[in-house]
């Protein structure tokens, strides 16, 4: 994978790379929330009910922020500001996943995307904020 | 539509009452948004690219707010924040499409779809932030 | 909601119509599908399991037809085999949705939303097809 | 990116092996394909307004496809016709972004993303089908 390259110019090559790295970051979290969603399910464990509803509302806002940083705000719209949601949404998964990645590898591997995704957008808020 | 019968249990009929409105407005505006990108295009008309790109970030982000707000932040979710990044955005499509309403009756119908939505989700951020 | 104003012109009002007649329905399945998923979450009832996946299947099926529909295979993708996938989609949901209808009124409402949405997938095949 | 770990089981090695592959070229085709329709869009090119479409028709379809192949039939939905249609989808897209690959890396590198999911699905539809 190398959105980079598709992309438009960006005004340097600093910035596409990380948009790049949030628009990768975002739908590998997506998936993996979407993936921990079903397998938490799978489980039959009403204690993972928050944790279902985490991963879902991670993706759901995952999903959006790559499509949306694409355009990187050339609308107008508050990009920026949905970039800092999708950073707490994945914080917030991250949090719920821990809690049961000792007992399911679905929610290891899922709380490590979202922390991945969490950090790809701090560090673009960081240098565009 | 009667979205609210779908919803589960929200503590009050009032509150139910504005999650279903934001849901029904985000998905009527993510369908207008959509459609009027793909009207734009047909133009050919390049004075049209800012506004094929806020009609495209709006319904991403409308899409994502549906689906979040109907979970209504049982996960912790940051979702009156996305509520709000709602707001601007279809604020800020209403205003692209409405400089192009006099002559695009797509426009004109997709900034009133926008400012719709805008408006049930400023309804909600009121009665619950 | 008015989507047919903002479509692009398809032909003929006909066409029109039935474009229309599928995105609104799609659309409103997606969010009763969305938030039947949520409510069946919150019953803790493991024997909705198969029901919740249908729902989210069904959702995100109905989102992306919405959204295709819109550009009406100008692209040359394969619109009309995507409408009849989601028409066999809001089927499989109603039909698990309706076996539970009895005892939650989520299930019951969105079963019905199912149904119309086949329904005007179905319309539009017999038109276009 | 190793959403294979975060699947729950389905029944051999083989086939979670392939749908993580269908998982990953989706997102990855998705991203690819959102971000070639903004910067065609900003080539100001009518000769490319097919070729948005296709990107956004392709962008639509994959990323349902990713989440529903996630859940992999488990709720009776049409999910393997699902995968046909993301691989016509993607072929379609392909073919419009190679006429446009000599002058636009942003096409070449889009229609590769689509070659490898749609090889993706593929592969799945020949194991599963």
């Amino acid at each position: 994978m190398a959105i980079g390259e598709v992309l438009r110019d960006h005004g340097d090559d600093l910035r596409t790379e990380q948009l790049a790295a949030v628009i990768e970051a975002a739908i590998d979290c997506a998936a993996h929330c979407a993936a921990c969603a079903d397998a938490c399910l799978e489980e039959g464990d009403t204690a993972l009910t928050r944790c279902i509803r985490a991963d879902l509302d991670c993706a759901d806002i995952c999903a959006a922020t790559a499509k949306v940083v694409a355009r990187a705000g050339a609308s107008g719209a508050p990009w920026l500001e949905l970039v800092r949601v999708c950073a707490q949404a994945c914080a917030n998964c991250a949090e719920e996943c821990e809690q049961h990645a000792e007992h399911h590898d679905h929610c290891r591997a899922c709380a490590e995307a979202c922390r991945r995704c969490e950090a790809a957008c701090r560090e673009l808020l960081d240098a565009v904020g």
